[in-house]
């Protein structure tokens, strides 16, 4: 991509009304704009971050063996009445009238709709274990929405929903989602901890919320001081084989949220117990028959005899990560974005647009990068060199790549990381072959 | 994707509501389901097809320098009374006061937040032309919801903004969207015709409707019978350069709505005139400065003015479209997917699930095509073989592949092209090199 054809408005002001450094940062680097209280439209970079994590949701759901669908935002609610929950979820939900005087609910979640959905089409035992997805906006009606994409009202989620015949088929289906979350928090460069859980409006005997320690975070957490350097990751783990081990290996090691923390019976001692704040990153939930059973979705047994399905469910805040990924990620200059979320993975500054051999120079490794399946920003501006280091620190790509036309004239060319800032004076091929991974 | 375990729940009845054959098939093929009127559920199959159709969208714009970002769905009833069209848009809105007494609304389109967007960031006429766009969910409060997604209420719909300095920059991407739009419904297998057309609501000088010729097309439009067979593909098309001749080669040739046609006036004799129904699936608008005058999105012009944007908006119907394919391509059995849409490539029907000759051929050839990239749907189910064939029928898949005990017997597999129903017995190797194209 090209700079000057580009939408990316940066800002250099700090917004006053940004109160977190995640908020701030997304705003001056021109990836959000607000257009009402809690609602953001997402400006092109932005938009690339926020399907950098989708994406990678959406492959570790899959090798999981979920299968994705799309709810509609806009629900009757005449189904939640049915589960019981129109009265309860109060003022959160946003409800509304169509012309014909119907009641409709913009979705804070999923449970009553993919119930309906399963209920009419699956009849038997055969059927099942089955978890179904969606990445969808939902919209909750947050009395003070703040911190900007962190606890906005329209959000991105991704909700899982899996069906079993009997408890055990349904613990089964909650280790795997489980470790998915693992994989997936870990792919995006963060250490979410499965934090023992309070199941809230959502219901249920059992809850892990995913949480990423940050001074920023809205709720106190309390956890073993191993989660801090335990490795999260388990990659040869087969989902159909008996995950109860790998699950004992997490859950023996205490983590719990405030509203499930009882100093009286916390059983580490002071100096094991670490106490921080945490953002809610993931959440899980089994709930057994708690939406099955009132919305009768029944399936027949080997017996014939009809039985309510056992449930789960499973969220994913995906407008949420980008902000979240930013608090765990960023120093005084701006963002500092992990390579696998990362909007584009090079940012090329050519120091002189206008200048005959940095703009071919730039053009060549452009082009080459491009061909390799690099994505490269390249600012060919016409704006001062200071500008765009602190634009290209502010934006947080991977990599710079900085030509000049001093150190053309002996064929070098300057590579910065923008984790550490380490920089480097190497040849044009030397930098294209660090970049593209080829000789 | 092994059928036994994906969630594929086809109908063997026709549902009575379904007026339509896009509507029909898409209920009986499992890949909708209405969750309220006009308002629905994507199943896995339907999910896949909108997604790719999606894709190729997404692609055609991109490759005309339009930038993706995206807008939320609630947006707030302040930008429509600083437009105008607050009070304008009627019933067709929806409506909604949120937990403060605020207005706000689902967006039906998005000239107005757009242009809040590009009047906060851009200032100079230097940094047009600009075009974005975005694929979101839009609603309109249809009264009579009907013919499945072909007039739901929440639809997917791309929408795309340019910003110009002036009336040629601004008729250029005018120009470059009626390409692009030709090069995207080809891509799908559809003849789209663009033909004048009124500007509604949206306004403007200046207006194609992109339109489908089918029976069950709700509204009445007139063409040179030349557009029948008319190459509509440029594939030499630089966007950059002169678009004027190439979009006169199109332009030239009689094509309007009924809102734009007029018997006294039209140029074509009763011999060269096609009278035909027909579904739109784009809309383009040219409308200057219809919204950057009343919400004053300027820039300044090289004499340091200020000057109101040229401005476009270029729509497409995504979850339409979905419909609009299948009525443009299916049979008595059911549909017939282009390549290009098709939810997978390949269905592979094991014959005799349990036989292990099937199975572990039915496996081999699973893993081959897999390996090969190619998306392949395996019938394992305990299923009659008729069942079987009816389903991957009904689903449309370009290719299926037949694997029975007695062809095994001497390595034949049966190899049928859904579009034409040519079947042809060949060995496994000749059928996957076929379907693989490798050799």
């Amino acid at each position: 991509m090209r700079l000057s054809r580009y939408f990316l408005p940066t800002l250099k002001e700090t917004p006053a009304e940004a109160q977190i450094v995640s908020h701030r940062l997304m705003l001056r680097a021109g990836m959000i704009r607000q257009a009402a209280a809690g609602i953001y439209s997402w400006l092109p970079l932005g938009f690339r971050v926020l399907k950098r994590i989708e994406q990678i949701v959406r492959e570790e759901q899959d090798r999981a063996g979920c299968h994705e669908m799309l709810m509609p935002t806009i629900q009757s609610a005449d189904l939640w009445r049915e589960s019981g929950r129109y009265e309860d979820y109060g003022k959160e939900m946003l409800r509304i009238r169509d012309r014909h005087d119907r009641d409709l609910l913009y979705g804070p979640t999923n449970e009553e709709l993919i119930t309906d959905i399963f209920r009419f089409y699956v009849k038997s035992y055969r059927e099942l274990p089955q978890i179904l997805y969606h990445i969808q906006w939902k919209f909750r009606d947050e009395i003070r929405p703040r911190f900007g994409v962190m606890r906005g009202r329209e959000f991105l989620m991704k909700d899982a929903y899996s069906f079993d015949f009997d408890y055990a088929g349904s613990k089964h289906s909650y280790n795997k989602m489980f470790l998915a979350y693992l994989r997936t928090f870990d792919r995006m460069g963060l250490r979410a901890i499965p934090m023992r859980a309070d199941t809230g409006p959502i219901g249920g005997d059992l809850s892990h919320e995913f949480i990423i320690l940050a001074e920023t975070g809205e709720s106190e957490v309390f956890c073993h001081r191993d989660w801090l350097s335990l490795d999260l990751r388990r990659d040869d783990v087969d989902y159909d084989g008996d995950l109860e081990p790998v699950i004992e290996s997490f859950t023996s090691l205490y983590a719990a949220t405030d509203e499930k923390h009882n100093p009286a019976t916390c059983p580490l001692s002071a100096d094991e117990l670490v106490t921080a704040r945490g953002i809610e990153v993931g959440h899980i939930f089994h709930f057994g028959t708690k939406y099955s059973a009132p919305m009768n979705a029944a399936v027949a047994g080997p017996d014939g005899e009809p039985v309510h399905c056992q449930m789960g469910s499973y969220g994913i805040g995906v407008s949420r990560l980008v902000g979240a990924v930013i608090e765990a990620s960023h120093d005084d200059a701006g963002i500092i974005w992990p390579e696998a979320v990362a909007p584009f993975k090079v940012g090329l500054i050519n120091l002189r647009t206008g200048d005959a051999a940095c703009d071919a120079a730039c053009d060549d490794i452009y082009s080459r990068l491009e061909a390799a399946g690099v994505e490269v920003l390249l600012d060919d501006r016409d704006e001062r060199a200071g500008a765009k280091f602190a634009d290209m620190d502010l934006i947080g790509l991977p990599w710079q790549l900085v030509v000049g036309p001093r150190g053309l004239k002996s064929g070098q060319v300057e590579l910065k990381r923008r984790s550490d800032g380490t920089r480097e004076e190497v040849s044009i091929d030397s930098a294209l072959s660090r970049l593209t991974g080829q000789p």
